[in-house]
């Protein structure tokens, strides 16, 4: 399996990782795009959010309970967060194995859209 | 109930709907910051990603279901988008009932954290 993410799940290439359960696990984005910016990913290799099936629905619900749970021990429940899931080129999706961006720990941006931002 | 969205999902505000199912709805935000801009809901009133209990794991699932569902009728599914979620202040968050933002029919812009962009 040539994903990058798979091989940190597998421990092949580190990460600083923040969270681990039986089928998610989150770490440090190396490109962090605010103060506090957390990638969280399913343990299987899910592609795209196009991919996800009517199976996979248990640890969708699962990636967005380690959110919340992530965001309360960091301290930026409160004071608030973004999480972002980027599909296929427009989207700007970089790694095929499906992630949400947590993204905090400042007063984030207008949600922008367009290119033009 | 003082909730906008709740006002839309009992039918008293109108919307451009593009998907209902049980638990979920859908319609078009009326500030597009993209060519498609897509508002996915669950019709019971949870405020914010962090009031989401494991009982409402399915929801939030289904909420994800609709979201690549709205995509591949939109025709936007391979060419990619952009879903967000926007949690309290520093995230931005304007309406307090749970909305997941669908965007895309462009190539969206690189993910910003901070408030310069």
């Amino acid at each position: 399996m040539d994903c990058i993410f798979c091989k940190i799940i597998e421990g092949s290439i580190p990460s600083a990782k923040v969270y681990e359960s039986e089928n998610v696990i989150a770490f440090k984005d190396i490109q962090p795009a605010a103060p506090v910016h957390i990638l969280i990913i399913p343990k299987k290799h899910i592609p795209t959010m196009n991919d996800v099936t009517e199976e996979d629905g248990p640890v969708i619900a699962e990636v967005f309970a380690a959110a919340r749970e992530i965001a309360q021990q960091l301290g930026i429940a409160e004071s608030g967060y973004r999480l972002i899931n980027n599909v296929n080129s427009d989207g700007g999706q970089v790694v095929y194995h499906l992630h949400i961006h947590l993204l905090g720990g400042e007063k984030l941006g207008a949600l922008v859209g367009n290119s033009v931002s």
